[in-house]
């Protein structure tokens, strides 16, 4: 059984955001993010696949398609397909993120 | 933006575990299960779909193919395509998982 304990998961980088893998399927990834403060995943788009961002831990400041808006732990967001997303830790506490995407960018199996 | 506050979506039933719809593209679902004291999702699988259980809130103990493991908030699991799985919740308190599944198998488009 594969299963993680994400707060065992977390790993922070001084350099830039940390992505950890924790699923990675034909069909999606799931992935930990974990910024420090200051740090963030630039704006960016995806052909075809969709993204979900959950906080877990702290506030970031997420910009979806020409909207921005400040989440806090316990709140998901989707980024759907080719529509631009970034978020930035604008906060003085790390912040980290479960993400889900599909269909899996990464794979062609 | 389409965010969800998870707490506030949370939603109970007396008769059965309840499937609360949180994001759904032709990708993916992502839905919360709210499962009170003694209920469960029965045992059963998908073809050619993963799913990833995100406990939130609560104990679950969880079938995966032949394993079974109680695993509590803060803690990620995943059942691949065609593989047996389900959870119950045998402890005294209310069970919130967080439950991404792609590709969607209720979408065609």
């Amino acid at each position: 059984m594969e299963v993680f304990v994400l707060n065992e998961m977390k790993t922070f980088s001084k350099e830039k955001m940390k992505k950890v893998k924790l699923f990675d399927t034909k069909n999606f990834f799931c992935d930990l993010y974990c910024l420090k403060p200051g740090q963030s995943q630039k704006i960016h788009a995806h052909q075809g696949a969709d993204k979900i961002y959950f906080v877990l831990e702290g506030i970031g400041d997420f910009s979806i398609g020409d909207k921005k808006k400040s989440l806090k732990n316990g709140t998901a967001v989707i980024a759907p397909s080719e529509v631009l997303h970034g978020v930035v830790n604008n906060s003085d506490s790390n912040l980290t993120l479960l993400v889900f995407m599909a269909p899996n960018p990464n794979r062609n199996d």
